[in-house]
């Protein structure tokens, strides 16, 4: 029933290849590589999630399409530009971008599916980029995950990759992936890039049924600035390489199948946090005893995305105060005088107001780089969680534009 | 029709009086003033707005159970301590302070309504208090406004008073009033006070409708940072002192009043907006053509409150791409090929793509310290205004705690 971590990021599973090019894309950092693919050597499925932003990018409206033909095969992202807020001239360019990469991999285009991160309002240099996808495939290679991790890099400060390999009715199967950071800190836009590739026999229903679990429990749980992006898309291809009976939610292997793709997402989103520019402090804020699992949800993204209780983190300062009131106004149900909070397991408030705890304790879980919040309403069962981050000075440097 | 600004601000109404005294609550700064009481010398009635936050401060509990009664007469403020989180306790100290001003008065303690502000999770210091309050009647006096403004500031950099004078049926009729700032950047907690007072003839109920009105156009228009105090309240106290016919809903007289009610509550919130501490500008978002009026103010609160929007004004960038980001996900229904944008009237966007407008005239704009952000959803006719700033780096040291 367990797995293990193991290297080789989105091309861990078998029969995958990746690779990336430089198309000089990203005018901040023109030296690395600013484009990536992925492919599967084989038969694949896709699952995907998109942003719930009304207004969504080029690649997103044409990644949406693609993702209802039933045999995706491969992923073609780029960085440096978003290509959102660019018309009609955005969806034919990022319909290019996919006839690119299908002719180059002997695909349709509609097995590829594209992703953009970057500048918004700006058109893709597709002429050129054109020209580099055509030379991608030579490059793409088993230990390419890495390059291609490198490749949609804004903002991040290291590539995020992780793989773990599980085994299945006595298949070792394997599950790996790769991420870019929630660019809260890019100048531009913000945005989340995942890709996820697995071996297992599971098909596109039942993948993206496990997709879909693994988000809500992973990268809709993360917030830096409570902003959303145009962009952001999370996307996983199986290959059935591994050969184990197919997945089937219900059936034993699909638990374990579960588990070992949530490892890998919580994984990713927490990379993404933490590597948030700006941030000095990754905070979890656990809310227990809510009525309704909406209630649970509601108060801890009030809390997490406070301003107020996210400087005063910021400043080391175990501002309570701070989070009754955003529990206050999360719209959450909840009684005053049966609120608890606690620092790390230490209690700051009980009943609603301040505990017998003396500061100074409080204030030395705060100093940490990480800690929990755990708000306890003692009204219901439900319970939720969401990673979020202090509010520092340099966060809004870095956003204050060029 | 018209109104004129007049001086006198809480105190500009007949038979109003103000005043303040030193209860040293304020530790901060020891030496000003903390404590503040306005009283109609003769019989008023009372109206008034508190905060929707279900984390209620215990003095905002005792003035909704005396909003009940008819015939309140005083306020009676605190700053420095917010009389919030402190349980039954504070709900007695709260109760004290009005029995005490009450007794001072030769009042009922439910014809004294009672407001705190400041640290929170902290009782009060209420015998010292009730000393220092049996003393203040002997300093109320005609030209009090000053010092009673000056009492309930506590991050405030400035005192805010603003009265005017309008003609009714043949008769004066003065409108005036305090307010302290929406302490965002207090370090313990935001909190919106604002007394207003009036001679006019005009009963309870038709001063709570012209109240609740005003305060929806003005002070529930203003976001710094989308956190929303345990304490806010607006009070206004009508004493007839005028002698005009009853003001009445539907009725002239009743829109005369209404406008210079309106004049005075959005002098009062801009006034407070401005004097955010770390606040370097002041903004204004108008969402034009909204289909429906909640989603004129989903839209224009998004774009308000959005953190990286926020940051981009500070830097002077003009980033209409974080306002694009934040109408997609403010929930507001929309077409982003409809969306036009303008900074000062110069348009940013057009059809939810870039304008042709240099980005150097955009940067102009944002360059000043007030300058104003027009979004046209070409929907339908709602439109909605929320008044905001932008987001800096001395916010958030401010509000890095003690």
């Amino acid at each position: 029933m367990s797995y293990s971590e193991i290297s080789g990021g989105v091309t861990a599973a078998q029969d995958f290849l990746a690779g990336s090019a430089y198309c000089g894309i990203k005018a901040s950092n023109a030296d690395r590589p600013d484009i990536a693919l992925i492919q599967s050597v084989r038969e694949s499925v896709a699952a995907a999630t998109f942003t719930t932003n009304k207004v969504k990018a080029a690649p997103v409206r044409v990644s949406m399409m693609h993702l209802r033909g039933g045999d995706v095969r491969a992923i073609l992202a780029n960085a440096g530009n978003a290509n959102a807020c660019t018309g009609l001239l955005g969806i034919e360019n990022a319909k290019r971008m996919a006839e690119a990469a299908g002719q180059a991999l002997g695909l349709k285009a509609r097995q590829v599916m594209v992703c953009s991160t970057g500048r918004i309002g700006v058109q893709l240099p597709i002429e050129k980029m054109e020209g580099t996808i055509a030379a991608l495939p030579a490059g793409l290679a088993k230990d390419g995950s890495n390059r291609a991790a490198q490749a949609i890099m804004t903002s991040d400060t290291f590539a995020k990759e992780m793989a773990v390999e599980v085994e299945i009715d006595g298949k070792a199967v394997r599950i790996g992936g790769v991420a870019k950071g929630a660019g809260m800190i890019d100048p531009n836009m913000a945005t989340m890039l995942c890709f996820i590739t697995t071996d297992a026999v599971i098909d596109k229903k039942q993948l993206q049924c496990a997709l879909s679990v693994s988000v809500e429990q992973s990268f809709n749980r993360i917030t830096v600035d409570g902003d959303m992006s145009t962009n952001d898309t999370v996307i996983m291809l199986a290959n059935g390489a591994a050969g184990n009976k197919p997945l089937r939610h219900g059936r034993p292997g699909f638990k374990v199948f579960q588990r070992a793709l949530d490892h890998v997402t919580k994984h990713l989103a927490r990379m993404i946090v933490e590597d948030g520019e700006g941030v000095t402090k990754f905070v979890e804020v656990h809310v227990n005893g809510a009525a309704t699992l909406s209630d649970a949800r509601r108060a801890a993204e009030a809390v997490a995305n406070s301003t107020l209780t996210k400087c005063a983190w910021f400043g080391g300062d175990p501002n309570w105060g701070r989070i009754m009131d955003a529990l206050g106004y999360s719209g959450a149900k909840l009684r005053e005088e049966m609120i608890d909070i606690f620092y790390d397991g230490i209690i700051a408030v009980r009943g609603g107001m301040p505990s017998k705890t003396p500061m100074a304790k409080l204030q030395e879980v705060v100093a940490n780089k990480r800690f929990t919040v755990t708000i306890d309403l003692h009204l219901g069962k439900a319970d939720y969680t969401v990673f979020t981050t202090d509010l520092s000075t340099d966060y809004v440097r870095l956003n204050m534009g060029e």
